[in-house]
């Protein structure tokens, strides 16, 4: 699952200190590259490309990601609207997403997300309200029960799938898993939005959305514009180890979405949508 | 050192899951809300005020924030540019700065700074040159040396100095040490970035640049732009509890940082200016 295509780590010489003994060993560093993702789309005056926005990432899965970012962040709205991309092989920090003849890009949406994508954190507008991009799925209405096994499993699930964390640390993993707790996709990179872009990116590209069957796993914490996001997706369940903030209870309480915090071994918090989550 | 006027955490009702015991419990969670950053400055055609940025911050130092984030960003370049802060009661989500009469903010710089501010992540440019903010300082130059036991000893100190990470476990800190390891200022976050603004945002006000005698510690990961903001700050030493990334190291080294990560305990990684670190 993960992408071995592309370099993920890079090796460093790095001097290792352990009480008072030091040594030159060799390293691994998550890679933190610039991605500017750029549309192209129809206008009445011709063919268009535009910038769109440019996120610091961990290279791999970038048309996922590119898709990922464009839905979540409202740019897309139509479930088919890429025709296809172009990434040239001399510079890979850059990807075009070419959208098919009668797609209309919400760019006005894009400035706007440029300010959203926050917890770093910038994000546009001044209102609660204003930076909230309307979601098409409706999460809070699908019922189901998921036995609380099942979010003590997925931990273990996880841990036993990342790779490239436990070689640099450095690392955010999202993952999504069924509602019976099968993971069904994982991936990871230097932004916690980045990982959560690339996994709703794949779906979006295979035609998987809503994802309204599905449980995401975040391995940090849950800031509010993940909530966002995955209420884009229509995931209706959030599970983070981490913890959630503020605003994230507030979206996850509004949006319908299950939203579980501070998951460790048996231990977990629901902070809101308790109604799915079966203690047996 | 907590800021006490302010609210950064809430209560909520939890459900709280402890291998199959559930209660319902009051559980605080880390407040997260958007902060727009505007500045009123002279023009020849009178006096202008523009939203420069809007940041998801936890309350609290908003005006060291927010002269943090200008400074930092390359926003405002004197070491004495504001004049004064203009923050409404009723709306604690705007703040004003007000620079001073002959002071010209690089506007350019902010919106190209929107999309640096990345781990979220989004970035201006394509090329790692581009999106670098230039210092005044020079970091590289200091010659100091720090022993070994000063980096062991910053983590206890940090623990007992936080309050609001053991409430909420949702916040990340940013402190400063003396080169002899005391500590100096502390500020908590939702945001990393926010945190290390706050920090840089104080030395700015009380006109303790450049901080070229301290130690800036990270509760987390060192991501590429917290390394810039301490060169903006002429910081010369970073230490953090997580990874680096791979362009944190490059830039470090350019700068002439000493950069230490994974401090745990006795241990300790140090991936760039090492000649300022003694092993006894």
């Amino acid at each position: 699952m993960i992408n071995t295509d592309t370099r993920q780590v890079e090796t460093l010489s790095v001097v290792k200190m352990d009480d008072e003994v030091c040594a030159k060993v060799q390293d691994q560093v998550a890679i933190e590259e610039p991605l500017e993702i750029q549309v192209t789309y129809s206008s009445p005056t011709g063919r268009l490309q535009k910038a769109v926005a440019i996120t610091m990432r961990t290279p791999g899965y970038d048309e996922e990601l590119a898709a990922g970012f464009l839905f979540t962040e409202g740019v897309i709205k139509n479930l088919d609207a890429i025709e296809s991309f172009k990434q040239s092989k001399a510079d890979q920090n850059q990807v075009q997403v070419i959208l098919k003849e009668n797609i209309i890009p919400e760019l006005q949406q894009a400035s706007r997300q440029f300010y959203t994508t926050s917890s770093c954190g910038i994000c546009g507008k001044a209102s609660i309200e204003a930076i909230k991009v309307p979601a098409q799925f409706e999460n809070g209405k699908k019922e189901f029960i998921i036995d609380a096994s099942v979010v003590y499993s997925l931990s273990g699930s996880m841990s036993k799938a990342q790779s490239i964390f436990h070689q640099t640390g450095g690392l955010h993993a999202a993952a999504l898993f069924s509602l019976g707790g099968t993971l069904m996709m994982l991936r990871e990179d230097i932004g916690r939005h980045n990982a959560v872009d690339k996994i709703i990116g794949a779906s979006y590209l295979s035609g998987a959305l809503p994802s309204d069957e599905s449980i995401l796993f975040l391995s940090g914490r849950a800031g509010f514009e993940l909530i966002q996001k995955a209420a884009m997706a229509g995931i209706p369940v959030v599970v983070a180890v981490g913890a959630p903030s503020s605003l994230a209870v507030e979206m996850a309480n509004e949006a319908g979405i299950t939203l579980i915090g501070f998951l460790r071994g048996t231990r977990f918090n629901i902070y809101s949508g308790k109604q799915r989550i079966r203690i047996s």
